[in-house]
């Protein structure tokens, strides 16, 4: 499998990892946009938000717990964060691994560029 | 609770409902920042998503669901679209009944402004 978030994953291209159980990891994005900027992964490979099924619905759920629990880590939980799930090409969704943005430390300004 | 979101719950402020079920709703955003800007809500209050217990798993879950349903039936989850969940003051956070934007339709720009 050539997808670079599943070899984050397994270890083959390292990360600064701020999260990781059984079946998630989250890292710090190589390109942040903002002052905190973690990238939080299921270990499965699920292409998209599409991809999600109802057999995801526990691991959906513990993604977000993650999120709350690294924007309270990091610091942003108060002053404020961003989630943001890009799906497919308009959204400008890159790497076809689902991953959930986690952006805060600064006003984050408009939802869309 | 002077909460507009729960007033679009309960219907005593109209809104253009794109979903619903009996622990979600989802509506058309009055100020849209995309062809297609969509608010997917809990009926439950909760004020962020900070605010999220374990409890509410399987509620997190049901809302993203709802939101690749949504995608799929205005017709964006093949063009693309942004899930976004916007907490406390520095996100933009301007309502504090958590919502889930699902906006899409045209190229979405950079995560944050």
């Amino acid at each position: 499998m050539d997808c670079i978030f599943c070899k984050i994953v397994e270890g083959s291209i390292p990360s600064t990892k701020v999260f990781e159980n059984d079946r998630i990891v989250a890292f710090n994005d190589i390109q942040p946009a903002a002052p905190v900027h973690v990238l939080i992964i299921p270990k499965k490979h699920i292409p998209t938000m599409n991809d999600v099924t109802e057999e995801d619905d526990a691991l959906m759920a513990e993604i977000f717990a993650a999120g709350r629990q690294i924007a309270k880590e990091l610091g942003v939980d108060e002053s404020g964060y961003r989630l943001v799930n890009n799906c497919n090409p308009d959204s400008g969704q890159l790497v076809y691994h689902l991953h959930i943005h986690l952006l805060g430390g600064k006003p984050l300004g408009p939802l869309i560029g």
